[in-house]
């Protein structure tokens, strides 16, 4: 695979300097006319032999381009709190917003690479991680992000002479350490890896591109270009046609929903709890709640508890009664309301991200990234295809949320109707719960319907054997926060109970 | 001073009925006016004896107002990533943005208090903390944030009584835990350390509230009276009016400056280096950065570089050639453009303390917080009163970073304003450097005068033992990057020196 990048390609330095010009002037009009269409981030991935010139290629385009507007990172051994969430964190940490280019080294492919390397990964096992990054990168790829991913290449003998020129003058000698001699004498290794990684991971829209490091103008010349060229190519290419109306119109998707019949029908919700059997409950599930919660501290079991439901369900209300068991220190409620605008500017899978808990915390969403497949179907915020799109990647979310090892319970609090139109009249009526209904609410209940089939459709889709949704018949309240705190204890103990 | 919150004060059922509904209502009004007019946040912060109805006021803040847009936080032990940073680092990351209301259990004054009742801290080491607390609290206050403490107070024998009762019922005895008893047995140690902090610290931008906590209805409504008073006076207190016209130019100050020497036109402007010193100083320099960066990783020692200098001074180039000495892994260059919305709803000192690096690692800021007592002086973009106030906040941040044992470096890279000029015709006439200047650039060197007595003035009062200033002649490029080099490696050699 790696062939044509031994040929020992170079550019003259004549050719060199007609070209580079031109090119640099053209790659800073690019970043220009992405920083004001601000239409897409551009995220372009390092990797390759030591001593090929990837620091230098990064150095030299910070140089070339705006650095005000380019993001450089380099990933090192990840922090406390980094391996306390799911490895990905620390990668949607530093994604560029929409309108900067982002130059990664030693990122997501680093870890995995060095892993084979090093045979603490099977074959099979490095190619499922691999698998795992294409699915994170067609993830950014599909909310419109522009990638690109450089190995930077030299051959067994070239990295060795360039280590050994390094090494001998005094002056560059630094750069040389014990490491990459140790790397070197694992050539071998390296390069199967890299080449089963570019074989898994090179797609049409995160494509791998091999570039020769021996000689810097060449190396330079081709990055510099293909970057032009990619970037170029977006900002030329038509905007994708965003359909406004709503999907769940358009589009009605055959369901148990068609046959009037959906999970939620079937739900009882004559359930019901009398006031001193919801009291003495509430106290005890509270207290349960609380010894399993201090259990998982000391296991460092985090928890992530999403709530959903139709406005007036009641999320609020159980919220409050299952923050009142925990220590406040130990758990953060979580209300998704519009983004910030930082939010807006990246991938909207990114606010969430951003708030996992920490090693045996507990995050609590009031609403969550199911608003994609709600509301925004629902109101035809976003068109169909990202709608459709989002039940994989929410799964994907989630999947890597419990491989991590969180617990993850989802509640869909339900009411009817009826219970529903009875409760906007009485926080109508309320001079201190006028404010939490809105003329929204009221429009919000005109799709109704259309409401349902997309919660029908969620769960129908996203409740897997790990993930299920906790359905809640929730016209009465107490027979709701009861079981609410119940569930979230059952799946509490069940995860304790599988730690050694 | 505890006194007379243990009079047993409490209100009838009947009256909190009457009362209630109104304070809500008001407070739910007041929310909804700070958050569409967002002028300012609201910091709310609970301390006090445990069993007094901390958590419980706090969570039925949460269900009287509306929780989207308030932020509550908790603060436990601090994570290793906070850890690594001083110990403010935590609370800036929570500070709410303007138009919301933070409501805060065991922040700031919950380390110090513990630290001073377990006899971990003197009675002056305390006093010492509380007043960097006082100072932290005017730096938001200044800022224009509303900030409540409530104490929250039981007598001995009522908080005896109160964990007696809770401990008696099954189904509330795991509210109750040994380390409540334990502190129960020191009360007299926290009492006497919460009057210290109560008197040290209560000041009228930030006061204590000492409030009974032993019967809810009373606490929960003076607590509710409290805040809502707060807002509403603020709220409707006229908005200072805001002066934009320059400072330097409206109120010239008595300097150095007016005498027609600066430590600009002390410094020698003709230094310089021919290209072959340059290449090797420039090599002996990077070597001896990266010897000493890998020393800095082990000892877990941190730096802060600040490059400021005026328009085409340099910087970039300079420090390119800093990052090519560094492993990029350890290292994160932070340009200082123009702020997200995020940054622009906090303090101007938030977007940096975002930054700050882990340890062991180097950050560098392209521009940095002095763009306060610079640019937006010259500029008139903010009132003279506030950049006058932000020499001490300045040197209170910087203070914090070496208290930590960070390393803090910072540049004023001075070119002439003959030499400028040629840079921006070189520039102007070259179409990969044209973008570099703008028609600000121009105005900004109209301002040539006003930058001078700016920077001057800014030297003699943030120049100090601990964290000098570097001034470096950039006329000539080579000597400037090779100086900033030299004098990097300097500071950081003198730091682990001074390590055991």
């Amino acid at each position: 695979m790696f062939e044509a990048a031994e040929l020992g390609r170079r550019l003259s330095t004549k050719a060199y300097r007609a070209r580079a010009p031109k090119v640099r002037a053209a790659l800073l009009a690019a970043q220009q006319r992405l920083r004001t269409a601000a239409p897409f981030p551009v995220i372009v991935v390092f990797a390759g032999v030591d001593g090929a010139g990837k620091s230098e290629t990064v150095n030299l385009l910070n140089a070339w381009m705006d650095p005000r507007w380019i993001v450089t990172r380099a990933f090192g051994e990840p922090s406390g709190e980094e391996r306390e969430r799911p490895e990905a964190w620390r990668f949607w940490r530093e994604l560029p917003p929409r309108g900067r280019v982002a130059l990664f080294l030693s990122a997501w492919y680093s870890r995995p690479v060095l892993d084979r390397a090093y045979r603490r990964l099977s074959r099979v096992e490095f190619e499922h991680q691999l698998s795992l990054l294409a699915r994170f990168e067609r993830t950014l790829a599909d909310d419109g992000a522009v990638i690109l991913k450089f190995w930077m290449h030299l051959g067994r003998r070239a990295q060795r002479k360039q280590l050994e020129r390094l090494e001998s003058d005094p002056l560059t000698r630094w750069r040389v350490t014990a490491r990459n001699w140790q790397h070197w004498k694992m050539y071998d290794r390296f390069i199967d890896a890299a080449e089963q990684t570019i074989r898994a991971t090179s797609t049409a829209h995160a494509p791998w591109m091999i570039v020769e490091g021996r000689n810097e103008e060449y190396r330079t010349l081709t990055v510099a270009q293909t970057l032009l060229d990619a970037m170029t190519q977006r900002l030329e290419a038509r905007p994708p046609r965003r359909s406004r109306s709503p999907g769940a119109v358009t589009t009605p998707r055959t369901s148990g929903a068609a046959a009037g019949r959906t999970v939620l029908s079937a739900l009882d919700m004559s359930a019901r709890l009398d006031k001193r059997t919801f009291e003495r409950e509430l106290l005890r599930q509270q207290g349960e709640l609380n010894r399993l919660q201090r259990r998982a501290v000391r296991a460092g079991v985090s928890t992530v508890l999403v709530f959903e439901g139709a406005d007036a369900a009641g999320k609020g209300g159980a919220i409050r009664r299952v923050t009142a068991a925990l220590d406040a220190r130990e758990c953060q409620v979580i209300p998704i309301a519009g983004p910030t605008d930082e939010e807006r500017a990246h991938h909207y899978l990114w606010r969430f991200w951003r708030h996992l808990p920490r090693a045996g915390r507990i995050t609590i969403f009031d609403r969550s990234w199911y608003g994609r497949v709600l509301v925004e179907r629902v109101e035809g915020l976003t068109p169909a295809a990202e709608w459709r799109r989002a039940y994989a990647e929410i799964n994907a979310l989630e999947d890597q949320l419990i491989a991590h090892g969180m617990v993850l319970v989802k509640y869909w609090i339900h009411v009817t109707k009826d219970e529903q139109l009875r409760r906007f009249k009485t926080r109508a009526a309320s001079p201190v719960k006028r404010w939490k209904i809105t003329a929204e609410d009221w429009r919000n209940r005109g799709n109704w319907d259309a409401y349902e089939q997309a919660v029908n459709e969620m769960v129908e889709r996203t409740s897997t054997h790990e993930a299920p949704w906790t359905l809640i018949p929730g016209n009465d309240k107490y027979y709701a926060r009861v079981e609410v705190l119940r569930a979230a204890c059952e799946r509490l103990r069940k995860a304790l109970k599988s730690r050694p």
